[in-house]
């Protein structure tokens, strides 16, 4: 599993990043990393594109022995199933996207495999969710349509159950608002059948492309004016926000010391913070943040 | 003392809001709010002024019942002194300035005064600390060199002290690197002679402006490049970095769900995240990091 996985985890990478730059004149930046415990990984970033400010598609793969801390920490979230064993291996892709037109929203997606100790205990994580600065239905209808289509060839219990994860988890309480209109977001998926929970995430991954990608060729020529510029940059303090406060990739990352440049990739190009800011007094602030406060069914 | 001491942090914030009013032509908006559980505050912010982008300078005064949580938090964090009582009582003044000249540096005060469990309890906490995007050792030494004229003058123990703990407790461990060249903080302060603390703290309040604003008064002019407009982004980047991830202030802000808007008034009003952005190998970046890496003494 844990060279099908990293396949799948490259594999991803190529096709998402030839997606970006078939619409975008800039150009990824790749960084090889390696990791001193252990394994490594491969950055990929676009700036300063057309199309994208910033888009980022990381993978790894890492293994070697977690610190005890971190061994904690996740054996407390885990439960008790998991043996003494710190020995572990990690892969997975991990994109954030933030585009230039304030009209194309921004999206994050993540699909990962982990194992710990010795492979007594193994599990699959990941999602794809949405960040629109202006609420348009059609788009989050398209995104959560396409993953479901992609959940329910393996389990129609999934996408119900993973949307409703996915609205919980990208929760920003101190706004009580969620980040933006959710998607899917699954954890700790672990069972008999290893393969089919593989085949699982590859597909998710595999539809990623087709979920986002036509909403970035709705908008992406769309006017806009300079207040709708500075809601986007608004709303990308709202994502700093979560990130930096609740995600728990983010604050894992930035613990255990792992590469920071690619950890906080995700951290938009430019955000802005204004003291009660009166846009969020305009119809079409209003209406996002109304779905943001309660989330909706999409499907 | 809480008299006294509510005297004092309204004080500061009329003094500070007129020596800004002073040099910048914007003006401070005044947001008066109740707190449900008793007490309130008064957060005063200018945005968009000629010398400074975004300043806020909030006061508060509050009281009531802690949560069981945040009673257990500070329970935590003081030791087994303090009563079961969750009562409290916090008085304090709150400040962060951001800029538009990237020659201007940062700057954030903060003097408090608080009681758990009638007033069986008590405490001081406070400091004032300095954030540039240059390296400008006269300012850095200006800075120290004030607070410790305050700090002398009730005991010659506290600057090397609270120095000290200043450069602990502003450092981004993820980073490597403190948040700016430092100045003071101190908390927990207690003692016999609460009257004397008082005076201590009071007289750290009247230096902020003779230790910050000559600073503003020599850069505010300075010619600047649109490069080092960019860096001083990309350095709030890092201030966004601090507060959200360790400032225990602000988590507790968060937490607690005091007045979100006043808890987040620290955060720039423009920030920039590149993925390894080159202006950091620039020599005048250098020479700021090489003090952010290693704290140095000031005077």
């Amino acid at each position: 599993m844990r060279e099908r996985m990293r396949q799948t985890v490259e594999a991803a990478q190529d096709t998402i990043c030839e997606a970006v730059t078939a619409i975008d004149n800039g150009e990824f930046i790749e960084d090889r990393w390696e990791r001193e415990g252990g394994g490594g990984g491969r950055s990929r970033v676009l700036q300063g594109g057309s199309v994208f400010e910033k888009a980022g598609v990381n993978t790894s793969v890492v293994y070697g022995t977690l610190s005890e801390e971190a061994a904690m920490a996740m054996r407390a979230r885990r439960g008790k199933e998991l043996g003494a064993s710190r020995e572990f291996f990690a892969t997975g892709v991990s994109l954030v996207f933030h585009p230039r037109n304030p009209w194309v929203p921004t999206v994050h997606a993540n699909f990962r495999y982990f194992e710990l100790g010795d492979a007594d205990a193994w599990w699959f994580g990941g999602g794809a969710d949405l960040t629109p600065n202006f609420l348009d239905e059609e788009d989050a209808r398209h995104f959560h349509t396409t993953l479901k289509a992609a959940c329910d060839r393996h389990d129609t219990s999934y996408y119900p159950e993973y949307k409703a994860w996915c609205d919980r988890y990208f929760r920003i309480p101190h706004r009580g608002e969620s980040r933006g209109v959710g998607g899917i977001f699954f954890d700790d998926l672990e069972g008999e059948d290893a393969g089919a929970l593989h085949a699982f995430v590859s597909d998710c991954a595999s539809s990623f492309v087709p979920a986002y990608m036509p909403l970035v060729e709705r908008h992406r020529d769309r006017a806009f004016t300079e207040a709708q510029r500075k809601w986007q940059l608004l709303r990308r303090g709202r994502y700093a926000e979560f990130n930096l406060v609740y995600d728990r990739g983010t604050l894992f990352g930035l613990r255990t010391a792992a590469r920071i440049e690619s950890v906080l990739m995700s951290l938009p190009p430019l955000a802005r913070w204004d003291y009660v800011p009166a846009e969020e007094q305009e119809p079409e602030a209003q209406r996002l943040l109304a779905v943001l406060r309660e989330p909706r069914d999409w499907v």
